[in-house]
């Protein structure tokens, strides 16, 4: 038995998450079902953090085993061939020691968030990105984001069904950059909380608009309480870009 | 009477090409209808360049007549509520003289072409780039390239097709850019021939593969003659992304 990391790419507009659903086609199930067509094996893929409906991975990591005797290169080509009717892509497969687990060995996760400010609706970003047509202060965003990161109870940027063992996490980064009508927001940690980035994304669209002061987001943040933050941003413009091991 | 100058982004994915055409829709369409609707105007659209079924625009022009008393402001937020259900908007609407013709005053056209490069499927950008899973070779490209601009008889890379005066046109410019698994290949001139671009791309891809060198470029350019040139490189990659005035 041989465990493979795989790297992955995919839409999150075409699946209802990554987990397998009742109500529609989740990542991990296009997955498993290539392993089985591929190895003639049952399968679990084991991934690094789940992600909802709508959201779209760069670089979600995975992990598989497989009985059959093969290669990286062939495990990679092989599940694109089975998956190539799905908006996925297998970008890497990596052979690994059995220790490996995608979720459990990984000491870094990488979100980026992207907005198209403008005016105009968005056309070809559709789907990619948040629209805020509304103006927005990226230096006022950028103020609001330098109030978060540290150890600290993220309660207040923390979804009601969220099941980590307790709201207390370290942000190692947040970065706020402007490159036209693209805002890009972009945060690192050991790990998140449910709905951590967008709710930071939604908190912080209400310091660009100018609805709230940079200072308001460290007086959200102290109260530790989710009723004190901002709206949660939509998943369309949410990736997970990269997972650190 | 009044002309305003429309600067628009739309998707290819979703038209026949620009023009109105019996077997679906054209972006021309869908903005006449809805200068209709805002103005109760019959309109007719004149546009800097015709674009081809599955090709994108970034900052297409065209120009419109309007009767009704307004300014460019609402031309644009009215025309945009109108196409909302479409993947097209209008980025700006300003007030020209009536002197200003979309088509006629145009000096400068550029394009982009936009290639993702490695083994895995394209996922995110599908629709929105040329996968080509084989390794290329930038710098063979950019020497191959570099054979293009100037002044010279176009054949090798017109379509049959062309509606064009001629074949000789002047290239001011065209540029290869790897970032990562992105190759960019921009074009600038006054004007293009039908599929220009396209059989510039296609005949760079040979050169990128190995199975041209960059010399073979200049000699298939000399030759003016269209069975020279490589093959024409598929809509989806395509970005009409200025037109200068």
């Amino acid at each position: 038995m041989q465990r493979y990391k795989l790297t992955l790419e995919y839409d999150g507009r075409d699946f209802v998450g990554w987990q397998r659903q009742e109500n529609g086609l989740g990542v991990q199930q296009v997955i498993e079902e290539a392993v089985s067509a591929f190895s003639g094996e049952e399968t679990r893929v084991f991934v690094a953090g789940r992600t909802d409906s709508g959201v779209h991975a760069l670089g979600q990591v995975a992990h598989i085993d497989v009985e059959k005797e093969t290669d990286g290169g062939r495990v990679r080509d092989a599940l694109n061939y089975h998956i190539r009717h799905h908006a996925v892509a297998i970008l890497k497969a990596e052979p690994v020691d059995a220790e490996f687990h995608a979720r459990f060995s990984a000491v870094q996760r990488a979100y980026m968030y992207k907005i198209i400010n403008r005016r105009p609706p968005v056309v070809i970003d559709r789907g990619h990105a948040w629209w805020v047509p509304q103006a927005l202060d990226v230096a006022a965003m950028q103020a609001g984001a330098a109030m978060l990161p540290g150890n600290h109870d993220f309660s207040t940027f923390r979804a009601a069904n969220c099941q980590a063992d307790g709201p207390v996490k370290t942000l190692d980064e947040i970065s706020v950059i402007r490159d036209g009508d693209e805002i890009i927001i972009r945060a690192r940690a050991r790990s998140f909380l449910y709905h951590q980035v967008r709710n930071f994304v939604g908190t912080l669209k209400l310091v660009g608009e100018g609805k709230w002061t940079p200072d308001d987001v460290a007086t959200a943040l102290a109260a530790a309480d989710r009723t004190k933050g901002g709206p949660t941003a939509p998943p369309e413009g949410l990736y997970l870009t990269e997972v650190v091991y």
